[in-house]
């Protein structure tokens, strides 16, 4: 097989993904990574720079990936449903990504965390999707855009963060496929309750007609009417 | 100062939790905890036994006071806003107690952690809590209440378990007051909706109905009314 750089650095990552994963960013050894890859290790420095760059690129790649994998457009009321659960879908087939995230909240408190910028331009795209159901009244208008997206991001990754707070309160798994059906449908349930456009506060009315774009007049009842 | 065994263990236990919080299950080192109680390192083996089995202890005891600070009893439909928002408040004034989680369940993942079973008696008086309002009509019928406190939990939790998540989304913090508030606000807004009395369906309305106490007619408009 023809060696090149492309296929080190992936093969670099997902070691490094599964080191991280396992150890957290302080656990982690530059060594086991580049034992995992069968690679040398001098290649990791060149390429990532030092552990956290090379943390901070793992996460930056896995984001964009759930970024790709749960996109956050919304046409319908309905859909802020579907993305719940698709978030919560995700998360479980990716228990490493939920992981990494919390290392990596473990590692660097309140301090800013490497890329922080860069990384946050996955975020903004969810943001503004959501920001632009808001103003077509698909989503409660209440509260601000970001805000429900964390939050529809909190009731699906949960499970998954602390898995032993979940089994604490609701009891030893006994039938894994049923209880995973339940939770799905309790997040679902949940960002449709959380998000539900009937909600709607002085506040956020007067915001929506602000934001509103011209040409375009706001009636939570009817939906949208092209001015003519 | 008189020396006395629990004046020993309390120190002990205090160092842990700060050991713990700070590099984890794997990281933690009984000779740093001991260090940092100034007493002897064999006392802990004598008093707690392993690691493993102090970070149970810590955690446990963790727990108990999370759950006295944090009362879950409802008498209207009102209350679980104020939950959510002390809970919000515990987790801020607390950043320990989510980060010992977090290490926990890094360091467990799907298997079963100490004294798990012990543990689940502080989240079961949390479920009967909220099984009890649901009995009340109090808040909703659905999801069930374990999965109720789980998610009203995370809405207030997940701010403290990924603060770069939420920074992020948001943006800077520029005002870290004014955006705590924020936070607060959507919080307990989000367990207002979760839960809000008027989702009803089927499902929830017959399981209600079957879980009534003897004597009392269930009337979702009018609360409760004992029959003559």
């Amino acid at each position: 097989m023809a060696w090149n750089t492309d296929e080190t650095k992936r093969r670099l990552k997902q070691a490094a993904v599964e080191e991280f994963s396992s150890f957290g960013l302080a656990g982690a050894r530059v060594d086991r990574i580049a034992e995992r890859a069968g690679i040398n290790k001098e290649r990791i420095y060149g390429y990532f720079g030092n552990k956290e760059q090379l943390f901070a690129t793992v996460l930056r790649d896995e984001l964009s990936q759930a970024a790709e994998a749960v996109p956050m457009a919304m046409k319908t009321s309905e859909d802020i449903a579907q993305i719940a659960g698709h978030a919560f879908d995700y998360h479980e087939a990716h228990l490493h990504f939920a992981r990494l995230l919390h290392w990596e909240a473990l590692a660097y408190g309140e301090n800013p965390v490497p890329d922080e910028q860069g990384r946050g331009q996955y975020y903004q795209d969810k943001v503004s999707a959501f920001s632009a159901a808001q103003d077509r009244a698909l989503i409660a208008s209440t509260p601000d855009a970001d805000q429900l997206v964390f939050m529809v991001l909190a009731l699906a990754a949960w499970w998954f963060a602390v898995p032993q707070v979940a089994r604490m309160l609701s009891g030893p798994i006994t039938d894994p496929q049923a209880e995973r059906a339940r939770r799905r449908a309790a997040v679902v349930e949940a960002a449709r309750r959380l998000a539900d456009p009937a909600h709607e506060t002085p506040a956020g009315l007067d915001r929506r007609v602000k934001r509103a774009p011209v040409g375009v007049r706001r009636d939570a009842d009817a939906g949208e009417q092209v001015l003519a």
